[in-house]
């Protein structure tokens, strides 16, 4: 169903932008697993509004609570329900969206599907149902780091028409949250934000790329022929709101190459096999090698601008409308962590698949 | 399941390179379409090998059997059973990649994850599996076509270095038809084939870019917030064999241009809500608004050149791989029905989606 | 996923008997249906603990609270979050449980299977779950009876060893709500309550069974091969605590009939196509036929008595439990809305996939 | 989708009894699995028509084809496709059918759901759609017995009104095949045998009742609160053709009985945790306990009766038909290995489920 994600670690999300908060519920998750709210919170402190200077100045706290599925600090098997309560909403800026559909927005769209749309916010077009992601990607951050030592790195490497030098280390965390916009160079990390500030301060947006990396995956998590592993990653990643487009390993620049250029040889390394290069971005026939799993996420530019905007009411007539509300000049230094988020939610879905079909019995062989 | 696509119009795709053959069944098909396996046929034509000078000089006629849930012409509402036996197989040209691994190909996840593989022609990994997936795609474009007049039209935008001029008009079928490389514009087709066959006579391989762009899609379509139909459309190409990228409307590009560039402004024209532009790609907030669908898919040279590979055997040892086999030096004009097959899939089950919800009750409003 | 139900119009419920409260999400409601949380309350007060003599004492309004997915009283298409606070917790009633399996309760399988449990009123095992059913089960009832007039009439017809007369003419609710033990035949009802109270008074319980009668339904719901109605109900009861036994029509009485005396003759009755009899129960090879759907639900007898009862500890060594805690002396009264909440969740989803398979297009006949 | 069964071990059935043949396809089968051809085909000789004097004439030998899946001897992971080809069709049985309903037959519900159908042999509606799950059946039958040493015995325990005397012992498979009507009891047997044959003669038909005990089954599956075990064998059960009713240990009986004598106590028996009774057929709170499980379903006497039966036309119309076609005056004895395939399906299933949520990840605790 629309609002469930993954099939053994399944989320379903729902709430509102402006309604009493935003829910998820975990269903799959293994029993045993010791989390605390202070963990899940950390995450969700780093998509939280009004963190830096940079973001829409909102203010929520974003608090999440655990209403089920943890006894005594640890998961029990059983269904985890979790909220986070709205607290700063100020439903009165939307009084005139409510006549009038915003420019790139889901309004049109929402109201031309359902026939109804609850417009303050965005309702549940808004970028706040991500909570509900983050907060169960905590879950599955935690599992596949206790269960396999999996890092996932996502961070900013292009903001508008700025991009960052090709990293080759694995970014650290600390590189990443050193600076308001989560890009690991500084250099770069300065000039972006400079770029965003300059955005904000004509009432304009940018968008930009996020780049994540995940490394200490085990070989084996991708289910040909339909549900490969870089196909469920680039269904979460433009299952969020904002993205454009996917691309993994080499990517679209990789059709510049012959395959004689393109393919990765193998070797054995300290004795795995191990391939050469890693055009491939961990992901060969669908199933992760072993490899850094390495893909890139467009996000366009924020849809609210500061500007008057021609655009058509319910009616449709043509109207002009003003972006009003509290917004992102960009939003792509807090999505950082719903990449995260949802890479994690991908991966551990597809451990268990593994798990259930590939490691449960081991059959007498003559 | 992974074998498996859809959740109203679901198809389930069975077989491997050099077994019997390639099947698929439809669960889900509406009653009452009326049908031939001629018109499976002809798209099937599309994708077979040996149909030009520049593709595999296999030679398969793919002959498409309809097993099932037709019953004088129409469909039953019951399992459509589909098979294409496989004809032309020389598993012998296998019979050294039963001890190596072949470079980017799937031999070694293969292997890894199963603890076992069919090595002759990649066994369920051969691209042979997309059979079903148009076969089965034929079905669903043609109700898309029934029902609401519903064009796809996908075509090969750039291959290797060389990318056609953007083109506004919506490609005729017979312009992609025209060539064998099924690029619109006559002349960078011709400079595209003199590409692949160079490629091929140095015993190597190239990639490209398919874009593909649907009109007269209806409004709301897609179903947020997971099942946008974006993120379902960007799953099904990476679901596909060789492909590293998907972008839609803006895509990548788009991270380049403000908000204040970016965004679709709406107007009224001849009575109906439309965007002046269409940097969103015919998708909003993950549903359609009804302009034109545009994505571009990204293919990867092909992994099977004609020269000598560094690789490693079974035992984890060095070794060195020939390619052998009859292969594509580029598989991305005979991969354009396939995208256009996977296209039609998600449209249709969003559009099935979309009437179970949406347009099934009318409930009295005061 | 385990805590989801249904397809198309699906819940989700999550939550523990002494946790924070019960929630449940609906995905897939259709959009613009009228709904006030009165409504459902109304629904959630038939199984509401408390409610006369012969349930438990224990005093919960179950209150419920609608957290998203209605916007000025209409659904919007979108996740509808439903919410009950718990209120009357006595965990300490459950102290010694901690250390011991209750007989015939989920305590010990839940510890095997997990390897762990919320002890307290059995956690997620409580019944208390279905709560969010029946508030889930509200909005169904309400769009198949405004969609289609259906009518769904659970009821009890034998509790222990009484068994109410053959009923011809379907009971109205308010026979049904006449009496604390929800039996139509106001004399047998009479009995069964002297029966509830005997068993009560010996810290004993009874089971009983509950017959449910649904008309108004349209011919044509149902999936087969494996979704065929009576499949979907079956699996819908016997997910209820305390069920264990289903059958449809003439059940497993209808094993001593022959098929001349079985069959269900078809005769036109004014204008419809109509079946003499209905042994059937409302449904021919899986798919409902538009007579009455007729079925029973067998519930054991309540599992927690107040009586000494040998069992073994978590460590395995032999003990006695003595039943604590507030119970129903017999659970059938209560679990009426719940079968009714359970049908209608199973017609809902089978007639929103008949519309969008079988309704969604009509294609040009030669 | 209603032609799909299973969440991890998933089976897809398609083909009709009158076209080309019968076909399934299992997804997720676990690797490396010896299983041959022969294996398969004993389980449909169990269910092949013609195999004693109680049962149709007809002659089908139903040999099985793996066309997918299974390479040299053993399964790959990859989807397994299976086929058996119809060879005993005579269509002109059916040409009067073409026109009328047959009585408590699926014509007039296909008719109505479909607006067509295949009205040869019953098109889908046929029984002979149990062949494909027969046959994946045998795969996940070797896989418990492999695994676990699962056994499953389904044996007739009444036909008509006669009903063998309750068995204590676990029946052994040639108890059950030691005469043509699968009751372990020979003396009942032989009755059993005389009634069926008696109704032949009378061109009449009976049911009965399928009892199935399982033993060695693991502790720990099912999936509560939606998935219990009991939930799924009960839908399993009722997807099968001419089924009314199914229950689960002390069943519809169970309501006679108070909680006192009901409860199962538990005991530790050579270090085991056990019951000393088995009310509740080996599943308590939807999870499996280790213990055996019991279950019994009823099946209604054959539609088909060579009686004239009064019924309408396609317009509507009164009208006669005769019973034609080459029929089975009672299906149970035939049905006895398809209870037993649906069990495996329902039991392998949710032991690849517990497998992935509940045996993949040992976290440290404190």
């Amino acid at each position: 169903m629309p609002n469930s994600f993954g099939h053994l670690f399944r989320i379903t999300t729902w709430g509102e932008s402006h309604g009493p908060g935003i829910g998820a519920v975990i269903d799959g998750c293994p029993p045993l697993l010791p989390i605390t709210a202070e963990e899940i919170q950390a995450e969700l402190d780093r998509r939280r509004p009004g963190q830096s200077d940079i973001t829409t100045p909102r203010k929520e706290a974003d608090t999440v609570e655990i209403l089920s599925g943890v006894y005594e600090g640890k998961t029990t098997g059983t269904p985890i329900g979790l909220f986070v309560r709205n607290t700063d909403q100020r439903s009165s800026a939307y009084s005139e969206m409510k006549q009038a559909f915003r420019p790139s927005h889901a309004d049109f769209t929402y109201q031309s599907k359902f026939g109804v749309r609850d417009p303050n916010g965005g309702g549940r077009s808004s970028a706040r149902e991500t909570i509900g992601r983050v907060a169960a990607g905590a879950f599955a951050k935690k599992i596949l780091a206790l269960a396999y030592g999996v890092e996932i790195r996502a961070f900013v490497s292009s903001i508008h028409r700025l991009r960052m030098p090709a990293m080759e280390d694995f970014p650290t965390l600390a590189q990443v949250e050193a600076t308001a916009v989560r890009c690991p160079d500084p250099k770069t990390a300065e000039a972006m934000i400079e770029v965003i500030k300059k955005a904000r301060s004509e009432g304009d947006s940018v968008g930009g790329i996020i780049e994540c990396r995940i490394r200490n995956v085990p070989v084996g998590l991708g289910e040909p022929v339909f549900d490969r592993l870089e196909a469920d990653l680039a269904k979460a990643m433009l299952s969020l709101p904002a993205t454009k487009g996917f691309e993994i390993g080499s990517g679209f620049g990789g059709t510049l190459l012959k395959g004689s250029e393109h393919n990765d040889l193998f070797e054995n390394r300290e004795g795995q096999v191990r391939t050469v290069t890693n055009r491939s971005g961990g992901v060969q026939g669908g199933i992760s090698n072993g490899e850094e799993i390495r893909f890139n996420v467009a996000f366009k530019p924020t849809a609210t601008i500061l500007q008057p905007q021609q655009t058509v009411d319910l009616q449709g007539q043509p109207t002009e409308l003003m972006g009003k509300g509290r917004h992102d000049p960009c939003v792509v230094p807090r999505a950082v962590v719903i990449v995260e988020a949802m890479a994690a939610l991908v991966l551990l879905d597809h451990a268990m698949r593994q798990t259930a079909q590939n490691r449960a019995f081991e059959f007498p062989q003559k």
